[in-house]
């Protein structure tokens, strides 16, 4: 069986390197804050002391931290990953980050004669947990079939997307579309409730009317609720949005509905609601209406 | 049983009016444009000269027409509504209207004795067919719950929203989101095709993720397709977003997604797609990337 190496033991990370070890791979974990490894260490993995250590000892090293400075800091730090793979090794990367970083860790790691997978998901910890995560991703067909069979043990769906990068380019438009799907929800909830309609129905119209959206479904009940509890914070989008904005510039195309979204998640930002749920953007609303939703 | 006068037979009124017919009620009708009666007249519909004949003769009188002009000229024109009606007479109006003017109108049904509610529908024309329209409603429950009988026969549900006025808040609030959500639906789109992803994959994608929306559920294969057969225009979607943005500048909040997706709707429209489905304000975005999505 492929031995794995699994880095970032995050929120993400955790479960899905625990589904490996389920599954009866071999595995050694690395995390930058130790402690988060002993409980992999309890279900049967190694800990690496570093990424290099990592990659040595893996097949397939698989990625999954927060942004591009981390990963930058995990593949070409000191002892990064890049000076630890062998040739024939596989390198995957779940995390989400910029085109841009994906290709140049593609090409480093095409150098050292091994393959670059750009893997970024969706579904946020319970999916991690039960193993129905959706991939798309982006590298060769034949690298991602010789390791088809880990995307089929952390996930329920594989969607090649094409050559390197890809699979960054259609999280960061993916998340383009939730962020602006979420502002929508929350600008709709304040022209009704500025008008004196119960958020209940409106949102039980929204549901039932060609308004309905996923994010009407996770985020609705929630907002009348004032319940911002972190699925997948304001921060996080507000990256998402900061990188799709840097692509969208880079090649030269208007996107206007993902500026104005991106200005909005940062004045989220900025008044203080980075780490609670992105739907807490609905609080700029509340102040411009002069009420909360759902009371 | 209810003697019911509708007016308004284009693509949404002739079926609501069927279907009120094929429930046994008996129903006078009137067009602006005679031709449009004869299918109804053939089911047994009478015909009437006018609005005013048509509400003369009516214990319930439905408008379902185009748009503001449309109805003030229907209910206030010479031969109009508010010269037919008698004490006694619900007057429900189906069309998607101004708020401001909806209460105009219930109050000069209230000087006549007669009662109104604002009943605008979600729900394009298939459902009307099959009457499984959702109405959203503002008026007095009482005067609702004495006609929920012609709501059941025409649609599927009916969310009462509050006092006259409400039913029109709630579908411009609800049409803020459908053309916020089919414009983060273009943006993506966009994002990703300039990348060079496969659309139908991208669409697999945000249908599967949290990105996914009934914007995308209906019009994400056509926009690949490059079908934009009418099904809601694109010209209903800029009057809807425009009679939303009079609501929030009359009201004084700031909704700064609507105030752009009715700048690229107007954009739509002025480069001539108006008479086409709405999701074919995608073609803004096929020209800024200089190429079509799915292909």
């Amino acid at each position: 069986m492929k031995k794995i190496g699994f880095i970032g033991l995050g929120t993400m990370g955790a479960p899905m390197a625990s589904n490996l070890l389920k599954a009866g791979y071999p595995v050694t974990v690395f995390n930058r804050t130790a402690s988060k490894a002993a409980p992999l260490a309890e279900q049967g993995a190694s800990v690496a002391p570093s990424p290099k250590e990592t990659a040595v000892w893996a097949d397939v090293v698989i990625t999954m931290v927060s942004n591009d400075e981390s990963i930058a800091e995990v593949y070409e730090g000191e002892n990064g990953v890049l000076a630890g793979i062998r040739p024939g090794t596989t390198v995957i990367d779940c995390s989400t980050i910029s085109p841009a970083l994906v290709k140049r860790l593609a090409a480093q790691i095409a150098e050292l004669r091994g393959t670059f997978l750009d893997a970024p998901v969706t579904g946020s910890s319970p999916a991690a947990i039960d193993g129905t995560l959706v991939f798309m991703v982006g590298g060769s067909a034949e690298t991602l079939a010789q390791v088809m069979d880990l995307f089929d043990t952390m996930g329920k769906k594989v969607l090649h997307m094409g050559d390197n990068g890809s699979g960054a380019v259609a999280k960061l438009a993916h998340n383009t579309i939730v962020g602006i799907n979420n502002l929508a929800l929350a600008e709709g909830f304040a022209i009704a409730a500025k008008s004196g309609l119960p958020a209940d129905r409106f949102l039980e119209l929204v549901q039932l009317g060609s308004a309905g959206s996923k994010a009407a479904e996770l985020k609705g009940r929630k907002i009348i609720e004032h319940d911002f509890t972190n699925q997948f914070s304001l921060a996080l989008m507000l990256k998402d949005l900061k990188l799709a904005s840097a692509l969208t510039d880079g090649s030269g195309i208007p996107a206007p509905m993902l500026s104005l979204a991106k200005s909005l998640f940062q004045s989220g930002q900025t008044q203080g609601f980075g780490e609670e749920d992105l739907s807490s953007v609905v609080k700029l609303y509340e102040a411009w209406i002069g009420k909360q939703i759902g009371e």
